[in-house]
Parts: C-alpha cells; structure tokens; sequence
C-alpha cells in the first residue's frame, strides 16, 4: 500500500503511550500485565489502518490483540480508531515484522494474522514475503505450540506461494476458502483493503495453518 | 459423471486384453514386463473417457501410463482412444481405485494423477472422496518415496478440501495453482471435463504434492 507521508504521525503516535507501546523490547514476555485481564493474545502483523483489529477487540473481549505495523504513516490511522472506541484489550506496535522474536517470548502469542500483506510479486524479492520462511521461523518461535497463523488476501499468487511456503515449512493446513465471501465463513471482519476489492468482484482467499508440536529429536 | 449404460461395454473391453488388462491382481509388482520399455510408471485414478491418460502418453514416449477407471461405460471411450493411437505406453484397467495396492506392489508406481474426481459435496459421502485420506494411504503405500500427486479439478470445494486432506495427512504441497489456465504452466493437457468448463469460464485448480520420506520411528 502506497501511502503519503504524515509528518505529524510520529508525533501522533507518541501522543498516546498507552496505545501505542513506546519501548516494546520492555514487555517481552510480559505483555499480559499492559492489559486488563490476563486472556490469550492474539497479534496482526500488518495491521495497516487497523480496522480488522481494532472490529476483532471490540468483538472478542475474551482475547488480547496487539496490532503491529511498520508504517507509521498508516498506523495513526488504526490509532484513531482505538482513541475514538477505548477497548481495553488492543495495544499497537510500530516495528518490524522481521525481528518479532525481539519483542515476544517464545510461545508468548497464541494466535497470528495476516492480513493482505504486501505480494511482491518479484521472484527477487520473495524474502520480504510476510509467508516466506525466515519470517515462519519467527512466528513459530513466538507461537505456543499448535499456535495458528490465519492468513488472508486477494492476491492469487501470494496465496499460491504461501500455501507452498507453509506445507514446506513444516505447517499443516487446518482450513482452506478459496472464495471467502461465498462461504459459510461466520465473523469475518473486512479490513478497509477487503472491502474496496472484493466489492470489485476480486475473490478472497483464507487460510489456517499451524505449527505442529515438535518432536523430540 | 453420469453416463448411459452401454450393454456392450465389457464385451468390446475384453475385446482389447492388449490394451485393457483382464487380470490385474497377476502384474503386482510386474507392470513394466507388460510395456516395450522399463521407465518410470505414472496411473491415472479416474481416467474417465480418456483424453489425459492417450495424449500424456503420446507427449511423453519416456514414461509408461497406466489409465484406471471403475466404470466401464466411459472407459470404452479411452479404450477407443487406445486403439486409435496404438501407443505402445499406456494400458488400462477396470478396477476400483479403493483396492490399488491389490494391484500394485509398494514404490511400484513413481506418479499418479487424479483429475476432475468426482467432488461428493456431502459431507457424509466424504470417505468416497479420492483425496480421503484411506485413499491417500493407498496411494502412499504404491508411490515410490517422494512420489507425487498432481491433482486438478474445477470444483472449489473438493480442493479447499483436498489441501486440506493432503496436508493433514503428511504430504507436503509443492506448489498450487488458483487459475491454471491463466499461469505461466507448460504442457496442460486438458480432459474432456476441463475444456467444456473452463471455456465456460470456469477457474481450473491445480496441484502437485507428495509424501515425504518416512522417518524411521
């Protein structure tokens, strides 16, 4: 997603602390006690305006969401829109997905999404996939045991690759829609990008997947 | 598919015992005794009228095929097919794709096909699926270590379901393709099924999996 630049946004999102974790390395393994309740945490890499996340706490109080998102210019967005609903039980983050395994314990998280991460359609460019292996390692690192990735998006080959990337990597496929809004799927929440595309007749694409518990070697 | 009953279907199968093997159970472990050539072997599970199994043939001199089909009505169709292109590498056979390993030894076959399956949308017809998993230990005992599956069909629901299925059972994706006939794929030879659909527009499925090595326990 292309976006313009906010010179503000910085500003913005050092405004509201206790939304926006200002020196998150501090929390790892300790993300339960920035919340109210101690409950499973469930974190979005790519949160980009953070509708999905942001529905998800309203919807789920039972669950602790952390949205991450390296753009700032975009995560003012996602910050506006917890300023204006207050729940208690979403924090933002604004790093990079690549080094999560800084800011979470091992087994710390127990549920990831994703959501219409960038394709980078070029083969050049496969390791800044958000499904490509080295950021798998990561997840897996942070995930408990059996944790699932549920992962979304329009981009047909990005879901051809990430369904490979993740049966290669070790993963079992739980669920597969190959045409989201056309199933029975219950909940679903739109992200803002979803909404635009599939409104456009652009199928959208779902996947759960874990990480199966390792055996002892 | 349905097919009208042809009274004279098994009459014009035996017929051809060069081409339709009367006594399969006696090649177990023996197929390439039966071919010009000892190369690797590749089955069709399914080959309805037959299409797929005589043109892979005629495009791949270097392999012997194997097209099995359990109804005989439509299997006179590829017999017909057969014995127009007299190819020297490719047989028949009118047998259940349930029982295979009464037919085939283990690691005997080096690849197998399935396509267009019949879909058993019900879930309590799930078992019939060929892509259930006592389908995919069959299939797994007769494949050479390694062997794969290229599975394609234009129905949503089984290859959601098939991923699935393949995954959970062990067997690793090595790619997907969400549109075949819109990708860069060499060499698609279509079946009956497939031109009439996907020239309807219909989307085309794809995918290539396989079992991993056992790891010794």
């Amino acid at each position: 997603m292309r976006v313009r630049n906010k010179p503000q946004a910085l500003a913005m999102l050092e405004k509201y602390p206790q939304y926006v974790i200002q020196n998150p390395e501090d929390y790892r393994g300790k993300w339960q006690t920035l919340f109210e309740k101690e409950q499973p945490l469930h974190i979005e890499v790519g949160s980009g305006k953070g509708r999905f996340i942001n529905e998800m706490a309203k919807a789920h109080p039972e669950i602790n969401y952390i949205g991450i998102e390296m753009n700032k210019n975009v995560l003012v967005n996602a910050l506006d829109k917890l300023v204006e609903s207050e729940v208690p039980n979403l924090k933002l983050l604004l790093v990079d997905g690549r080094n999560l395994n800084e800011y979470f314990a091992d087994g710390e998280v127990h549920q990831l999404y994703l959501n219409f991460s960038d394709p980078w359609p070029k083969t050049r460019h496969e390791k800044r996939r958000l499904t490509y292996r080295s950021f798998l390692e990561t997840y897996e690192q942070i995930l408990q045991p059996n944790g699932e990735i549920h992962f979304k998006t329009d981009n047909r080959g990005l879901f051809e690759y990430s369904l490979a990337s993740f049966s290669q990597y070790g993963m079992i496929i739980k669920q597969v829609w190959l045409d989201l809004h056309a199933s029975d799927f219950a909940g679903n929440i739109m992200t803002e990008y979803e909404e635009k595309f599939s409104s456009r007749g652009q199928v959208i694409y779902r996947v759960e997947a874990y990480f199966p518990e390792k055996k002892e070697k």
